[in-house]
């Protein structure tokens, strides 16, 4: 039996990004957010939306940029942070002692100590309701080298990042390895007989 | 150092999501995604993207609904072969022998034994490039009650969702709870002296 919980934005998992950006004084802000998802592989797009009222949409809609950098579990208590306070209110890098480094492709910047960094263009923005949704084109994709798989590609497990938990407000880190994608559900027909 | 991995659809973690839609012949199709994510709390709003070749993609077309099973670990193979089947070529309700469940509420199919389902309406949909950019308003979350915590609230640890990096396209598992959300962040403060 399902118990119903009516209409909710409630699903697991959600990602934990922090969104990187500069004000209109070039103060380098950064908000945390699960609300996104790669929305296109052709060109490369991944979404993100905010509310109105945050620092964040401002610095986005004159700058038409953003970064995404994705905490690794150690980091924990400063995402959360990122996704507390406001850079209206105080510097968030500055509180927390993290680098912001300034994006060579897009006007924002990026957290330098995060393992993994993308660098997006904004392509298109729409108003849904509470929350404007932004579709940026990802230029780049950094990971920092010693988390890097022998064959050089990335490995989840050494980034470690956070997922969210919408429905009670909690981090979990990274569990194990469970299955090959593209792989193991051949255990079934891919045609009928 | 960070190692530049150029123009990519790459972040961690994505979800991995089952996508219910009826063809017109009423045949239920479910299919995987792991390009999504929540895009609007009011109202409540999830997206998918889909490339125009899929079966999936004409069946919303028509309908203008979807459902989303989110599949706990121990399905990690039908999640994968969903994925990789076409319901064009094979009914993969029945050749996994898992349960269609026609929606109450939008004309949408979901998976009977998914631990977590969304039922969808579409209020918008826009092509990028490669994909085709569904927005869906969550019209109910449910999940199994025996995945509940003690008082009545969703338990991710219990529902066990997968994620998948598409870095090396493997699946893993939820990891350990490693904070409180809206409350760890404290450690530094809100606002300036």
């Amino acid at each position: 039996m399902k118990k119903s919980f009516g209409s909710r934005p409630f699903i697991i998992p959600t990602p934990v990004w922090c969104v990187g950006s500069y004000d209109t004084n070039n103060k380098p802000n950064v908000m945390t957010i699960a609300w996104g998802g790669i929305c296109c592989s052709k060109p490369p797009c991944v979404t993100i939306s905010l509310r109105k009222a945050t620092y964040t949409y401002g610095n986005i809609m004159k700058r038409q940029a953003y970064t995404l950098s994705v905490p690794s579990e150690k980091y924990v208590v400063e995402a959360d942070y990122f996704g507390m306070a406001s850079g209206r209110d105080v510097d968030k890098f500055k509180k927390t002692d993290l680098t912001p480094i300034k994006s060579e492709l897009v006007d924002a910047p990026y957290v330098g100590e995060f393992p993994m960094i993308l660098e997006c263009k904004v392509i298109y923005h729409h108003e849904i309701g509470s929350h404007t949704h932004f579709i940026g084109e990802i230029l780049d994709v950094k990971i920092e080298e010693d988390m890097l798989a022998n064959e050089g590609k990335a490995d989840m497990g050494k980034i470690s990042p956070l997922i969210f938990d919408p429905g009670v407000g909690r981090y979990h880190g990274i569990g194990n390895f469970v299955g090959k994608a593209f792989d193991i559900g051949r255990k079934y027909p891919l045609k009928s007989e």
